[in-house]
């Protein structure tokens, strides 16, 4: 058997079993805005969740029904987050649960619930009752595009990924699908992400997986620092591709957990490559960090850094910001340590210029991708976050985006 | 005696026995670039320094010269920040000092230095010391308006203040000037403040003055969040108003604090105002946090997010964004209590929105000054911060200054 991992085409719908559709109720003007993902049985379930303390009502509704540990349907809103609507906001999430498993026959129990989009407004649940209606009877096996474009806010375009592997001789697929755009940061912020697999998965160590691809692709990305109420993972396994039960003790765990990260991470990358107004896709890294947390620390202060990013923007080889940023981390850098390297090539060696070019770093800097590495030479930890620029687009896009 | 503290005209040479020249050395083109401060006798001096552990050569150099606890002088350059410039970067700010101390033969050890700019240049020390020269022929008992001109960067105006009042019978004076404009944050970012007073104060009591009003101040600012490898606000006294010594157990103790505080938050203010591209002016109070630490975290959280301070740029009274902060700042808030306020009018309470009128609200932001409020309801600790948006200009002056 080969350990490869093949990407396909498509998204939730790719894996066996799962049925989509995206249908506009009418919370939006003119685009869909309602999501359904179904499973052809019940599905094992994983969920992460924002950190934030002020987490949406579909958000306090979907860590509840976690409990249950079974999922047959996951029903999204865009549009409005349900977010600060009190008591209102968490009948109307569990009415949506209701209302989506009597359309489809199923129990309420087993359906998880989304939304994203304005703060403070209550859901719309006339409109929503008739956005479910329409999803129940647009349910498709090919389904999925239509899923990942209804749960879109001000992303430019859908995101789906997949890939496929070979478990105990049998075919089982990945697939997911996710919204981004604003305020997206380490510890996913308005992240909505939805996964799919046929495999079937030991619930306990569905959950380890999900958490594992999180850290690796989700929580290592950063558009402008922002977290948000609603940022939900959910990953529901069906297990028809009907290989023995995947659990650590199974030799095939670790490339199951692989092909995982391949979708978080594929999905993570596009996210930041549609970030707000983003005109470029900046991979940094942090080595020579005494401790992974500080290499951490110093990676998002540098992703974090307005000055950096706008320096970004103007293709402005500005490494003075990136090491400022170093310093205010919060970790004991010694300066006179710091290297940091553009795609490769060294612009300051032991905290100071190493006399690369400027001419040469700009060209490198007004590229659309690029590589920023740090190297603090303190120890032996490191991180990789994927991160954007910021540009007037950027300013644009959150002066008038209106609550 | 009256309690009365006055503001008057000037800077730093509003104080009795200090004069100060701005000229133009050459490291900028057709701008001033080099500020000279003299004591017409040693001055006690008190220092606050950047917390970046990327420290320019000049703050260095200053934190040494802080131990001789005396100043006669202050030496600055803009254009040239003299920051991951190694050794040399140290042997020429102790160069700057020794030049102007020759220059109006003064103990090297009083002189203090200050540098501004672009990081990772070698400071242009012909041009230097042709400033110095300039500098010290310049000098006068009005040239603070001049050096506070000198200072700037990205500041499109000078910045000065000063306040007077009586100290056992003599008029004290209390002058400053400060540049900031981007990265200025709490902690203090990319900022140089120089302070100069005739009041005669014991040293330790100096700095603990200083430190407090720094506090009060510069440390309650947020441009964009950015802390720099250069921040220093010094403080002369020079005792010619022939005070008694002032210290803690001077009975007008507090009063010279409270002059102090106003001068700084005179400044602190004028930074924010001038913040880069700002175009509202935001005064942000987080009350009922359980302690002073926790009410600092969500203020900074609040007045460092970018969706935040775009939302502003745009007059959208987006408050989903600012109550997103506060769930992130990392304090355990409880969101049901939380109150929202802009002006005076509740906006969220308890969490939900208060029903107030958008188009009411609207009408407060388009404003260019308005308040922000924020309470917690989970303590009685308070805090106030000034802050102001994020606009188009922002990201125009940010990716358009060339290193």
């Amino acid at each position: 058997m080969k350990a490869i991992i093949k990407s396909v085409k498509g998204g939730v719908t790719a894996p066996q079993g799962f049925q989509a559709a995206g249908v506009q109720a009418g919370i939006k003007k003119d685009r869909k805005d309602m999501a359904l993902i179904v499973s052809a049985g019940p599905s094992a379930i994983a969920g992460v969740f924002t950190l934030n303390r002020v987490q949406a009502a579909p958000v306090q509704f979907c860590r509840k029904q976690l409990a249950g540990r079974k999922a047959t349907a996951i029903i999204v809103n865009s549009g409005n987050a349900n977010a600060c609507t009190g008591r209102q906001g968490l009948r109307d999430a569990a009415t949506m649960a209701h209302l989506t498993a009597r359309a489809l026959k199923l129990n309420p129990q087993t359906v998880f619930v989304c939304s994203t989009g304005t703060i403070g407004r209550p859901l719309p649940m006339t409109t929503i009752r008739r956005g479910i209606g329409r999803a129940a009877a647009a349910l498709a096996p090919d389904g999925g595009a239509d899923a990942a474009r209804a749960i879109m806010t001000t992303d430019t375009r859908p995101k789906q990924a997949a890939v496929r592997l070979a478990i105990d001789g049998r075919m089982v697929t990945i697939g997911g699908m996710a919204k981004g755009a604003g305020m997206i940061h380490p510890q996913m912020a308005t992240l909505l992400v939805f996964l799919t697999t046929d495999a079937r998965v030991a619930p306990a160590a569905l959950q380890q997986a999900l958490t594992t691809a999180v850290n690796q692709s989700f929580n290592c990305i950063s558009v402008d620092g922002d977290q948000s109420t609603n940022d939900t993972v959910l990953l529901m396994a069906n297990g028809l591709a009907g290989n023995r039960p995947l659990q650590p003790a199974h030799p095939a765990w670790q490339r199951f957990g692989t092909a995982l990260n391949d979708v978080t991470r594929q999905l993570a990358q596009m996210i930041v490559r549609d970030g707000e107004g983003a005109t470029k896709f900046v991979t940094l890294t942090v080595k020579g960090a005494p401790n992974p947390a500080a290499a951490r620390r110093v990676a998002q202060a540098v992703a974090n850094s307005l000055l950096v990013k706008t320096s970004w923007f103007g293709a402005d080889p500005n490494w003075g910001r990136v090491i400022c940023a170093v310093g205010y981390a919060g970790v004991a850098v010694k300066p006179d340590r710091i290297d940091i390297a553009y795609n490769g090539h060294r612009v300051v060696a032991g905290g100071r210029p190493a006399g690369f070019d400027p001419g040469a770093l700009h060209r490198i800097l007004v590229r659309p991708e690029f590589s920023l590495e740090i190297n603090l030479h303190l120890g032996r930890a490191s991180t990789t976050i994927y991160t954007c620029d910021c540009s007037h687009q950027y300013v644009t896009i959150n002066a008038a985006y209106m609550t």
